[in-house]
């Protein structure tokens, strides 16, 4: 789990990401509901090949991530990892 | 938008759907992410089809839908027709 100061010095270099209940939050919004499921998708795959999952939630044209690893009990290096690459 | 009575009828002919703040709501358990998410993308595939698009929450290998007509304020026929489908 990231120090608060290692979590702050992090969050500066994930644009758009914030803080929201102790996890990882962002949301998209797109032209429709298939380019919203295309866009899973896309996050599915990253998520399968560095094997952590984020929460998805799908809203018709927006979708919502939630990051955090629940095993260590807050975010790591794993989750900013993974919202880089998203 | 159905009536209570309606509702209630609907309700028995679609197992596993319950009623909850409003919107019809059902949760299904997976093997893995990977069997969730094939069964999200069936899921938008019926959806599309019908151009009736439910909330979709995946967490890892569980995936919660949430379905209600917003432009009616409440659970109509399309409703039930694609909880039937899915």
């Amino acid at each position: 789990m990231l120090s608060p100061e290692a979590l702050a010095t992090a969050l500066e270099g994930i644009t758009g990401w914030t803080l929201v209940d102790g996890q990882l939050s962002r949301t998209w919004q797109f032209k429709d509901f298939a380019e919203a499921m295309a866009f899973v998708n896309r996050v599915a795959e990253a998520a399968e090949a560095m094997d952590h999952h984020p929460d998805i939630h799908v809203f018709y044209n927006r979708v919502r991530l939630d990051l955090v690893t629940h095993s260590a009990g807050g975010i790591t290096a794993l989750d900013i990892a993974l919202a880089s690459k998203i």
